[in-house]
């Protein structure tokens, strides 16, 4: 299989760009290339795709379910509540619709942390995206429930080509003990997959943390051996000077979450500080109900303005946080991707030139980060195969329809559980 | 001329809604009610539209121009010189981008501070949107150039039936004497106009004050006596608990620019402690070079999540925010607006439920403010009119041709400029 994009801008530059297979073959093939697919590309640029580092997908149907309250309220007498009522069908679901707002506004992976993973990676390998999904372990949870989990990783087989991937978590060092967090990461490191753990999130983790074991929640991680290259930790919003240092020796990748950190109020990110102490920052949109979609081109602005009223207008620039969505965030998972380069795997965006976001054309980039919506992507490609073409995914109603009947069911079952309790 | 929406979202029920005129005519219409025209609207649910309450709409042209850098040399060494080579047709297609721009995310009106304002005013006769255009002087100018300007307002007639008026704008209280902003503010007192100025937007400005005149910004201003209801003070990031009290008092309305803000790293915007004093809070893009687009959806969400990370989860609610963005800011300018109510100026967005970011529907208000971007707009009414349907605007591609043509003239008019100096 090979796909011809004639004529697409591509680093201010008109490219005839061949790929071939999953990988790109030519970023200067001749316009009379053979190839099984041509796409005129005359109106378009061609872009990265964007790697989403944190995600909950099912959460898509909890969007707008309950917002706007203190974190206690909405988990106890919200979110779980619901959450309690979803099956497997319900994941199944709730992930095709993610997956399908997520090919719209031009991202290509995720990584998951949530429930039933299977039925995740189902959907990521039918809809032609890539996926690191978790088994995912929580203190409180009975030991029984957590072997079951973590028996899933040792019997797991990459799927769709090693598009969807596993990863062992955590939930957070302030819901799990220590004896299960080192297992869950000795597991990821035998199975060499990666370690997956919320960190530093809010101001009461840190201070109780601090309270608790006389370290900061980045200290304790370290001092129980589970932060390296391997290890993915989400938030790391409330750091020291010598927490960055740490985070930095020991490579880890931190995905940062702006906008759910800010609209849960849970602090503002040091992204200048953690940048300048060589941390390996990628971005992640968290799930839809505490940001409320998954756009990463959204993410990349609010980080940019996050950094900028933080740390200064040179702060978080345009270049800056699309190689924390893009480029960074395929490295964090060992994908040879996030970049439009000879031999990496065929993974990008074509925007629509004519967008009045993208209007006029002095900087393509900086367009990009400050000026776009999903509006101007047109098309996406991963793996060297086109999953949407003119704004249009296959299938993309049905996945609608059975997300919104799925929510219906759901409000059923709670609304029986609240009237028999 | 009148038209009947049927079977539209509203307030969770459907309902047919009729507007005769320029007024909603009757929210609970039959369905076979007689119109002139008819819009199946199954789809859809009703929302009122967007009022921008700041904005330099022909800096349209100088989006991704110059990003990430210092305000000195963001100022001195690019905009400037980029707006000395504009001519009025650059203005007038400058604004005609934006106004493609702003329809296209559901804004229909603006409050505009710019130069050769009778091309900004035909562009928005042109295109059915509604427009306050300012005659805007700065202390610098000769005063020949200033007299000139002023001496346009005294001669404006509201145009296109009243949708597009004029105001007096006096830049900021830092280039313009007290003398000049108290003239700017007699002026529009005395022509029924609104007074226009940016105020307390950066930490030098707010010190600077304190230093020259042993008052802060505000302060300054209410000793000048031109803080009044009719006074649209824009930004106004920088104010301590007294001048709350002052802008409360004063009902001025204020004009809350939060990308610009945290772009150029002016500060952090108090909105809770301004809303709490009772303020009028509005909402505005600022100019496509500060933004960099126009889109009030995204202006609403960065609101809401910098009122909550800096204030609380409950700050900035979405209905708090919507508010601002659209029934605020119509009644800041006069306008029976900004909420679909029958007897109202008929302004409305259709937006499509179909679409991924709005569902499921568990909250509209929600969806909207936290989830949605420009793709979830359908149909833009403004003043009964219908003047976007389906995405699409009549005549969309030649306005962005033309404002790519002015910018390739004032880029080479600006080459020629720097090698004749």
């Amino acid at each position: 299989m090979s796909i011809l994009i004639r004529n697409v801008l591509l680093d201010g530059e008109r490219r005839n760009v061949l790929i071939e297979g999953n990988r790109f073959g030519s970023l200067n093939a001749p316009g009379n290339a053979p190839a099984d697919e041509v796409i005129d590309a005359s109106g378009f640029a061609i872009l990265p795709a964007f790697y989403n580092t944190h995600s909950h997908s099912p959460m898509t149907l909890l969007r707008g379910y309950a917002d706007d309250m203190e974190l206690f309220t909405w988990l106890n007498d919200h979110i779980w509540p619901f959450e309690a009522q979803m099956k497997p069908e319900d994941i199944y679901a709730g992930t095709r619709l993610a997956i399908l707002e997520m090919i719209k506004s031009g991202t290509v992976f995720f990584c998951d942390m949530y429930w039933m993973e299977q039925e995740s990676a189902r959907a990521a390998a039918e809809m032609g995206v890539r996926a690191c999904v978790s088994v995912h372990v929580i203190g409180f949870q009975p030991r029984e429930a957590q072997l079951q989990t973590l028996a899933r990783a040792r019997t797991w087989k990459d799927q769709a080509e090693g598009r969807v991937t596993m990863a062992v978590a955590a939930h957070a060092p302030y819901t799990c003990g220590a004896e299960l967090i080192v297992e869950c990461h000795d597991l990821a490191r035998e199975l060499g997959m990666p370690f997956v753990i919320h960190l530093a999130e809010t101001r009461k983790e840190f201070d109780d943390c601090v309270g608790e074991h006389g370290m900061t929640p980045v200290q304790y991680l370290d001092s129980l051996g589970v932060l390296d290259r391997n290890t993915v930790a989400a938030h790391v919003v409330h750091v020291t000077d010598e927490d960055a240092k740490i985070l930095a020796d020991r490579e880890v990748v931190i995905s940062h979450n702006p906008v759910s950190n800010m609209k849960l109020a849970s602090g503002v990110f040091q992204s200048d500080k953690l940048q300048k102490a060589g941390c390996r920052i990628t971005l992640g949109t968290d799930g839809a109900s505490s940001n409320n979609n998954l756009s990463m081109i959204e993410e990349m602005k609010v980080a940019a303005l996050l950094a900028k009223v933080s740390s200064g207008p040179l702060a978080g620039s345009a270049e800056t946080v699309l190689g924390w969505a893009s480029r960074n965030g395929a490295q964090a998972f060992g994908l040879d991707a996030g970049v439009i380069r000879e031999g990496a795997l065929a993974d990008a965006i074509l925007v629509d030139l004519a967008n009045e976001r993208l209007v006029p054309n002095h900087n393509l980039i900086s367009n990009w980060v400050y000026s776009a919506d999903s509006s101007c992507v047109d098309t996406v490609i991963c793996n060297g195969r086109v999953i949407m073409r003119n704004r249009k995914i296959p299938g993309e109603q049905q996945i609608r329809e059975q997300a919104q009947q799925s929510v219906e069911r759901i409000l059923a079952r709670l609304s029986q559980a609240k009237a028999a309790s």
